[in-house]
């Protein structure tokens, strides 16, 4: 029994489809959010870029006395593991990519997944080595579509534009013979598209959420080593590094419940 | 006469659109530009983040001893113009809202003015102010389009998409009794959408772009204080903070030429 809290970060709101998640198959659990949002986008920055503010970041956390991070960002998950295991050794990391691509090889009946996401996560190629790792012989397609962040902060996420742009996006992808049958959302934004995406992926295909996934391991982990919380259920604290107000305000629909504006506090990540 | 460079200043490659307008117009001075991608978007944050990095990103410009600095921004040009100019002085420093607002007036016959923008440049109230600053009886609208942002990056910037998005933006401002007549691109990145926007707003209405008045304005700059360049003409040189590769790529369709990988630097603005 550990009752620390469990930190969670991401570059901006789209961790709280993760969050929630987590929320919801440990309703125990103390959570302690941060969202990067003076720095955001990740998707579109260099790697180092991206190593270097989510080290700052998750240092960050760490001043809560937490027991174990996760990444709930696809981009810092696919490019800084690695560095942010090293740094925060010896509390545990968890992404989001490794979760993701084992549900996508649970998922998939012909071998072949696509995976879209943000431009930075493509071409870290993160997602392709995750499945190759456990399905060597697995044929992954990438798609960057950096659009869908934009239309799920806007909350646009049923309609037209939404619709047109998966189109637009998917439909070559899904046209060709030997289509994937299986489509991971590798980015946390997605999740509030599903409706649209799996529209334009058309109907045999999976989608598949990392935000599941990611509780599930999430729940093994603390159950390994002991770490459960047993204290009666507290509310969530948000950490924002700018616009708390819209922080709680787009936040809210990402994690599909009302964040208070008090319940954000701003925070400065300068090194 | 001085032979000293222009310094252009936005967050990304959307002061790219300003910068083609001087080019075309000042054939003969020599541009340096700084985009801030590492920071980018400045839209969706705060008045304070976005004034602390639009002084460290132009006192980077000023190292390359520049005779004008250009905020090629509209997030900074409205939250952030008194604090640059005093930051900066004597170097003379021109932002895009205040020709925007003279070119809106200009076109207007009804006296309704509409202007569509990033979230932080409509909560600031700048282009209201600066309107009514010329005008006391204009009638302004304002409107917070960031996904025009991100169809703009995507290069998405004809077809279903692009539409779709600008009716749902524009139809109700547009459909309404006594509707204004004349809209104000008011961020850099939206004349890359001006064929989709023109096509929601209908076809008595005046798009205003502030690229080719703020090109003018700083035309009558030089000429009234004699600062003209007469060598001959130079490439331009473009900086970056982050994702160099990106900004040539993305900032071409912008600045409407090709940008060569080589012609961008990368700079660190860390303080």
């Amino acid at each position: 029994m550990d009752n620390r809290q469990i930190g969670i970060f991401d570059s901006g709101v789209g961790g709280l489809t993760v969050t929630a998640a987590i929320a919801k198959l440990l309703p125990h659990e103390h959570l302690v959010y941060l969202g990067d949002t003076a720095r955001l986008p990740y998707g579109t920055k260099s790697a180092e870029t991206v190593s270097r503010y989510a080290v700052q970041a998750t240092h960050a956390l760490m001043r809560f006395d937490v027991k174990l991070i996760v990444v709930a960002c696809n981009t810092a998950s696919a490019v800084a593991l690695p560095v942010l295991t090293a740094a925060l050794s010896p509390v545990p990391v968890i992404g989001v990519v490794e979760p993701g691509a084992r549900a996508a090889i649970d998922a998939t009946r012909n071998g072949r997944i696509a995976v879209i996401a943000t431009e930075g996560t493509v071409r870290g190629g993160a997602y392709v080595r995750a499945i190759h790792a456990l399905k060597a012989d697995a044929k992954v397609e990438q798609k960057a579509c950096p659009l869908f962040v934009a239309l799920a902060e806007e909350g646009w996420t049923e309609g037209d534009v939404p619709e047109s742009a998966a189109r637009r996006y998917l439909s070559d992808m899904f046209a060709q013979q030997n289509a994937p049958d299986t489509l991971v959302l590798g980015c946390t934004h997605f999740p509030l598209l599903a409706k649209a995406i799996a529209k334009a992926a058309g109907g045999g295909v999976t989608l598949v959420d990392s935000a599941e996934t990611t509780a599930r391991e999430v729940a093994r982990l603390l159950d390994e080593h002991g770490l459960q919380r047993k204290g009666p259920a507290e509310r969530a604290l948000f950490l924002a590094t700018d616009a708390a107000e819209r922080f709680a305000r787009v936040g809210s629909q990402f994690l599909g419940n009302a964040i208070a504006p008090d319940q954000v506090e701003l925070i400065d990540l300068a090194p």
